[in-house]
Parts: C-alpha cells; structure tokens; sequence
C-alpha cells in the first residue's frame, strides 16, 4: 500500500496542542483509505530556538524537503519578540518558506453556516462568503535586497527593504491563481498599488497579459485600499484574490477575522514541484497555551488541503472535512467560537468529537 | 478684519460638486465669525491632465504654497488609468504633497449614532467606534528610491520599489500622534511589521524611545496584519494609530469602511509649517458625477477641519461640524447614507440643509 511520510512541526505555543490532534486524524483517515502515513516531528520556531539556537535548524528543513508534505502547527511568542531578527522565530517561518520554495499561499475564508454569529459582521453581509487569497509567498518585500539600516546622506540613521517582483515570479503565482478561480467561481480579482508603485505596474501587466489563456475566468483589478474596504463592505464579491506577499498578509487576515472564526481556517504553502507546507492561519496564543483551550480544527482543516493538494488522497481528505462540519453539528464548539446553546469543548476533546465523526 | 487665502482643487469626477458646497459653508461661517476668505481654484488632477497636460501644474502647486490652507475635491477616474506613471491624476496628488510638505495625515473614523447603521458591522461592535489614523504621508514606499523597472541577472524584467525610513521622518509623525493620542483618550497603537522588514524594525525603535517624553500616553505596538484583523474584530480598542504610508493607506480605508459611512470622513495633512491639505477620503466616484448624488458632507467636514488645523478658526469649524450633525438629525440623507425613513436629497440640497443649520 501507499506509504508518505510526513514532517510536523509543532512548533510554539498552541502549537503541539492542535498538532498532536491534527495527527490522530491524519492517521485515523490514512487506516481507513488504506494508506501509510510515517511522521517525523521536528523542532521549530522559538522551540527550536530554545533547544539549538537557531529558529530552523538544517534537520529540520532537511526533514521537510525529504517529506511528502508538513504540518505546522504555530510559531512566536513575547519570549522571543525582542531577539535579533536571525533569532526571531517568524524569521525560521521565512527561511523554511523560502528553503521549500513554497511560492503559492493559499487561503481559504469561508463562512460556515453553523458560525455565522461568531463573525462581528451583519448575518447578511457575512452568511455565504466563501473566498481564497492566493498569495505570493516567496518574493516581494519579505525577501527583497538590498535591505537593512543604513545611515544616509545627512547622518540620519535608516531602515530599508525593497519591494521586487520578477515577471515570472508573477507569472507563476498568476498562474496558478487562474487555474484556482477556474475551479472556483471563475472570478479573479488581482489586488495591486500600481496607481503608485512600479512593482504593481509590472504586477499588473504580467497578471493581465495572462488573461486570454483563461478566457473562462473573468479577471478584475482591485487597488489595495479599496481592497480593504470591500472586504468590510460586501466581501460575497469576492471569489479567488491574488496578490503580493505584504497585501496578502494584510488582506487574508482580515478575510479571515471577516469570517469570524480565525480558529478555523487552514492554509497551503505549495511550489511548482516537491512538497508542499500546510499550517493554520492562526498565530500561536501564548495566553491560552497549554490550557486545553484552544481551536484545533484549522489545523485539523489543514490536514485536510495537506492531504488534497500535498497527497493527492481527495478521499481522505473530504473525511476530515465532512467530520469537522460533522461535530459542529452535533453542537461541539471551542471557547474562540462558543455561542449559547452548544456544548463548550477543549482542544482534546474538540478532536476526539472530530474523529468520532470520521 | 482676518483675511485668508484658500486654494481650491475640485479635480475630478465628483470633485467639484462637493467642493462648491463646502466653498459655500466656508464663506458662511467666515462672515458669522468675521473673517474673510478669499478662493482661488485651481486644477489639478485628471482635469488639468486634460486641460495643461500635467497632473500637477506648477501654478496649481504655487498657489497651494502661498495660500493659508488647500481643499481639495477628489482626483482620478477611469479615463487615465492606463496612464504612464508621471501622466497619472494619482502622481498629482503625490507631488503635490511632496511639495507642501504635509507629512501627517489625520484621518479620523468615526461611527455617528444617527449612521450607525450604515456599517456592515454589527451595532454594537460599531457603535462608539472613534478613532484616529495618524498617516506618514510624504516618505516610505510611495517616495523612496531606487524605484523603476529594470532587467535582473537572468534576463528578467523587474520591477522594484524601496520601502525606507530616516530617523526624522519616523520621530516627526510619531510626535504628532503622541500629540494626537493626547488630546483624545490618550492611548497610541504603532503599526508595523518589525517581525519581518528592517524599516519596520527602526519605526518601532524610534517610536518606543520617544514613549518617555508622552508618560500620559499609553503606546502599544501591534503587527499589520493583526491591525487589520483587530480593526474588524474590535474597532473600539482603538483610540489613535500610527503607521507608514503604505500601511496608513490600507488600514484608514479599512477603518473608514467600518464606519459605514466613508462619504462622512474628512481628513487633514499637515506639514511642519505652512499651509495644510485637506480632503474628503473618498474618491473622486466617477460613476454618479455631475449627477448631484454625491454625499457632500466629508468635503464639509474637511472644510471644518481645515478651519480648526490650517487656520486655528476653531469656532468657525465647530459651527459646520455642529450643522452637519443637525442636518443629519433633521434626517437628511444622500443616496449613500440612506436608509428607510429619512429624506433621500442630492448634494446640492444636502449642502443647501447643511447652510441652514450654520
Ligand atoms: C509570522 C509572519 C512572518 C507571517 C507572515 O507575515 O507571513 C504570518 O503573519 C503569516 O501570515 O503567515
Ligand atoms: C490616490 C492615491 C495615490 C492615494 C494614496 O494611496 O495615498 C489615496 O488612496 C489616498 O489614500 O489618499
């Protein structure tokens, strides 16, 4: 039978919480489609900061780079927040990112009929909504040289970074940006600043030269800021967004707090070929770690994209998915998502519902 | 008696409609409180790309300098989008900036209890909304170089922009908004991106060692990311917020959409010395120009505020800001404020109620 192997990275935080979860499921569905799954769990984060002193040690991105695909489970925290930039955990988040070369992020933010109240949006504004953000994830202001502090022309201290994006760096998140509307809605709408900025002007021109290969997709262009603004005033026009690594950081974050329910949406980090890196979009909540509070079920969510776009095993994945709905449903609901009337659930026992259902 | 000199900029699209209300409600106030004010309009925009050829003629440029203050209508529309970059209506209004100098732009949002509705925000995360974005205006990514385009190592076209900060520059707008915060409910919220870009790292530095000098107010950092999901979790916990332009640009529009009522939203941008500009947030809403339906009252509002911050007339200010709320409560409403049982009035009537309350 099939066999993969899997890397996790439970990380900081939360993090072992939703991960430890996410991996039951993982095997609970793999026994049941006949196939194997191996996990090597590795060190990440302020963990592994903590443990070797650097945020990604070279086993780790090896391990990822060997794996089929990874699971991440949350990175950072106040401990860590003030290290020098080498030593900050995002900062291993970005080297494993570039290391795996995972240049598409996609992100999901859907609002489930069963969590239409968690959302601070009107019910008629938010029921329905039901968008992805492609995201570059490799380029842009993230990565661009030159970068760093300087002094200037008049002794003034500085900070730099630069904003860069090549035409095929473009062309391929574009890409796969239009085969995702394409499977979606088939409206594509590609945020941009190129009212000001030259990398948007090239960002626009790549994006829009691509359109006669997609004619079934109907392409549109959006300015940032106006962007922001339509998310809050009517995000139900929205199908599939693409955009740049900051404007995606910015706009799938406020999709998901539109949806209401951050505890709950997954994301995949996928390059043109080798394994791709799935993690939820939530952060690590050092408050609530290790009390048994938090969300699994986007990381549970993301084993689900792991599984589809990592592994190919749709099946496998739909389970996972039909489960999660399955246990709300049935009334089961974490303290980020309670509303009267449901049964309010830890992290454990959040997942041990989730795998009854599978 | 005080005389003033104010330039006019209708610019574009709706633009001069609104400006000619607001031109009104200045003068009427000026010979309540006796002064005078003297108009000089100038283009600017698309419509002196049409008329000069250039978004920004120097004349337009001279008079914003020499006048006590500038209120300017909107610019842009579809007709020269596809512009070069230097024939854009956009890169009028930059140079113009640039020139005056006006490196802090206060964009307030607010939730009025007569408009509470209008938001796509449920009432009671909307209601009570008050805050304040304190933009950089005139640096950051909209201004720094090298920008352009370019042919990278393997044959590739690139385009790049320079995100880049000088001590001065974060230290001169972080001191308005410590300024700002105090005079509100002194709490100041620094939004950047330190966990990942150097210009955000030397924002935070700066603004963190001027917290001594403000010990009445409370300073937060928060990640931009965060703020844009914060902002639609709970506005309310914002009081002021200060950030880059680019962050500034995104974060206000967000914030305005929040309200519901972004035709309400005026704002200031002021410089070190001289003279200030003020403009509604909207845009120049090509789409319903010249059809009188154009809510007037943000250009209203930034005429006041052009009054209180350009040219200390504080009574006079107070006398529009007070008559736009009595217009309201008399139930006057444009198309884009509307709601059921109120008075459905173009923006000529709109401005007609608005001088009957002063
Ligand atoms: C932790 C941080 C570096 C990261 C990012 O900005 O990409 C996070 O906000 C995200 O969106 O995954
Ligand atoms: C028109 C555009 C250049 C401008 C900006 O990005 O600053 C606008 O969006 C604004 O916020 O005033």
């Amino acid at each position: 039978s099939k066999s993969y192997n899997i890397t996790l990275l439970p990380g900081d935080g939360i993090g072992p919480e939703v991960i430890s979860v996410a991996k039951n499921a993982l095997q609970l569905v793999a026994s049941i489609e006949g196939f194997e799954v191996a996990f090597e769990e590795m060190p990440m984060g302020g963990a592994a900061l903590d443990a070797v002193g650097v945020p990604l040690p070279a086993e780790t991105l090896n391990s990822a780079k060997r794996s089929d695909a990874t699971l991440l489970g949350a990175i950072g925290g106040y401990k860590w927040d003030k290290n020098e930039k080498h030593l900050k955990p995002e900062t291993g988040l970005l080297q494993l990112r570039e290391g795996l070369q995972v240049f598409a992020n996609l992100r999901p933010a859907t609002v489930l009929p069963q969590l239409v109240d968690a959302s601070t949006l009107k019910k008629e504004v938010a029921e329905g909504v039901d968008l992805m953000v492609v995201r570059e994830l490799t380029g842009g202001i993230y990565f661009g040289k030159p970068r760093g502090f300087s002094t200037n022309e008049n002794g003034q201290e500085i900070g730099f970074n630069t904003e860069v994006y090549a035409a095929y760096e473009i062309d391929r998140i574009a890409r796969i940006a239009f085969e995702t509307a394409r499977k979606r809605r088939g409206k594509l709408c590609s945020v941009d600043k190129a009212n000001v900025l030259e990398a948007s002007m090239l960002w626009r021109k790549i994006v829009t030269a691509l359109a006669s290969e997609y004619p079934d997709v109907e392409l549109s262009h959006m300015y940032v800021d106006n962007a922001a603004m339509q998310l809050v005033r009517n995000p139900k026009q929205f199908d599939t967004i693409v955009t740049n690594n900051i404007f995606g950081d910015i706009l799938s974050d406020e999709a998901s707090m539109i949806t209401g329910s951050i505890g709950m949406l997954p994301s995949a980090s996928l390059g043109a070929a080798g394994p791709g890196l799935f993690e939820p979009i939530h952060g690590s909540a050092p408050d609530i770690a290790g009390q048994d509070k938090a969300n699994p079920l986007a990381t549970m969510l993301s084993a689900a994209m792991l599984l589809k776009y990592g592994l190919g095993e749709e099946k496998a994945a739909q389970r996972i998915e039909a489960a999660v709905l399955d246990a709300l449903n049935r009334g089961f609901r974490t303290g980020d998502i309670h509303s009267a009337g449901h049964k309010l659930v830890g992290c454990k026992e959040m997942g041990e519902e989730v795998l009854k259902s599978i």
